[in-house]
This record gives structure tokens, C-alpha cells and sequence, in this order.
């Protein structure tokens, strides 16, 4: 878990990323923000500490980012790319009453990444989307 | 599964939908083409035989038929919305390099649906998104 600017830095370095200054604030901003927000919101959010980042900018740095694995995307809304730290082996779940996007872990040979070939395809990545209601508001 | 227009028919009738001739074309479409349109192929391979169908028809058509559960959208390519005829508990692949979507049967307690619950969170969906390289594209 990366938790400050020199990880961050560091972790960009290990992937051969130039850790330039925007590059490290929309990282250290998607980290901070925790709830898989869109572009446009990390883009919005960014320009208003640093008017000159553009949204290609954010855009760019998203992709170069999800390439890379540092990030990952995630399509669960089926309405936007929503973005998240990739760490290994987690999964999504969408409330449709409140929208939030949770991370879950679950656990079976798929989810866990055990199975690695499925009716002779080979599996390189899994993203489980769970959709329901979240537990905040079942109880209210 | 659904063959023939008379089925199709009586599952529109069945989910209390109208079955005008635009939505039962836009059915069988899908049926018959079986991998996973978005719905500007949809539009387009209609409107070659319907001129008078609207993209706005077809569009409209697909939600209804997403919220009644008769297809499902596919987010997979984090591009577009594909779509397919919903039968229960399959999952997709999506093949990196020709860009095919495939479905899968998956078997554990989550994509079987077994599972109800997460965390406290109430699963009602679960979709499976496999990516990868296809037999096909393996072999060649």
C-alpha cells in the first residue's frame, strides 16, 4: 500500500514512469480519494489546486497508469471508467441505491487468480463486479 | 434459449413488453448475431432492412430490454456497452488481441450465485470479465 510521496515516487520509478509533478500529484490524489472517482473528477479536483494541469493531461496520465498496472479501470457503471490503486486480487461492488464503488476481496480459484486457462483461453486479468445493495443502506 | 420469433414473442409477452415489430426485430437481431453488438452495430445492421427504425428506437429498446432483464450489458471493453441475450449465471471473456467477447460458464459458490452476501453487502448481480488471449488467437 503506498501511503506517501516517496513511495509514490518510488513506486512510478520501478515501473520506468518519470515521476514528473503532475504525474505524482493525480497519483498521490487518486490514492488520497479512495472512492474510485472518474477522470473528470480527478481532473476537477486537480485543476483547482494546479490550474495549469489540462484535462488531456489527466487523461494521458490515466492511461499511461493503467498500462503500467499502477491503476487500474474500472467499468463497473457501465456508464464511465471509474479509478482505483491496483492492488492484486480485489474486486467491486456497486450499491445502486447510494452508487458507491467498495472494494472486495474475494476468494475462489478465479477471483484469486489459481485458474489460469478457461475452455482453452488463457486468463490474463479478472475483474468480478458485484452489484447489489451496500450495507450503509440496507441499515438505513 | 430463444429461436425462433414465436418464442421471442411470447418472452417479450412474458416480461409484460409490447412485442411491436421494431422490438422484436431488434431481438432477433441479437439473437442471430450472437457476439455481443454495441448498439450502433445494433442500429446499423438494422437499418439496412428497417430505414424507418431511429437510432434513438434502438437505444431506447435495449434499456427496456437491460431493466427487464432479457439482455444484458456488457462493459467489458470499458469502450462501449455490448450487448447479449441475458441467460443466467455466464460470464465473458474478452480476447486482447482479435477483441472477441466469448462466454464462459464459471463455477464457483459467486458466479453460481450461491453467495448472497459480502461483507454485509446484499449481491442481487455478478458479472464475470475475463481478459486474455482466445484458443483461436493462441493457435495462430
Amino acid at each position: 500500500m503506498i501511503t506517501n510521496m516517496e513511495q509514490i515516487k518510488s513506486q512510478l520509478e520501478k515501473q520506468g514512469i518519470k515521476p514528473t509533478y503532475q504525474r505524482l500529484r493525480i497519483l498521490e490524489f487518486l490514492i488520497s480519494a479512495g472512492n474510485h472517482p472518474n477522470a473528470d473528477t480527478i481532473y476537477e479536483n486537480i485543476a483547482k489546486v494546479i490550474p495549469t494541469m489540462s484535462r488531456t493531461t489527466v487523461y494521458n496520465t490515466l492511461s499511461l497508469f493503467v498500462e503500467s498496472a499502477l491503476v487500474h479501470g474500472i467499468t463497473i457503471t457501465g456508464a464511465d471508467v471509474r479509478y482505483g490503486i491496483g492492488e492484486a486480487n480485489h474486486h467491486h461492488f456497486l450499491c445502486k441505491k447510494c452508487g458507491k464503488i467498495i472494494d472486495i476481496e474475494v476468494h475462489c480459484p478465479f477471483a484469486d487468480g489459481v485458474t489460469k486457462e478457461i475452455n482453452g483461453h488463457q486468463i490474463q486479468e479478472i475483474h468480478g463486479y458485484f452489484k447489489g445493495i451496500c450495507k450503509d443502506c440496507i441499515q438505513s
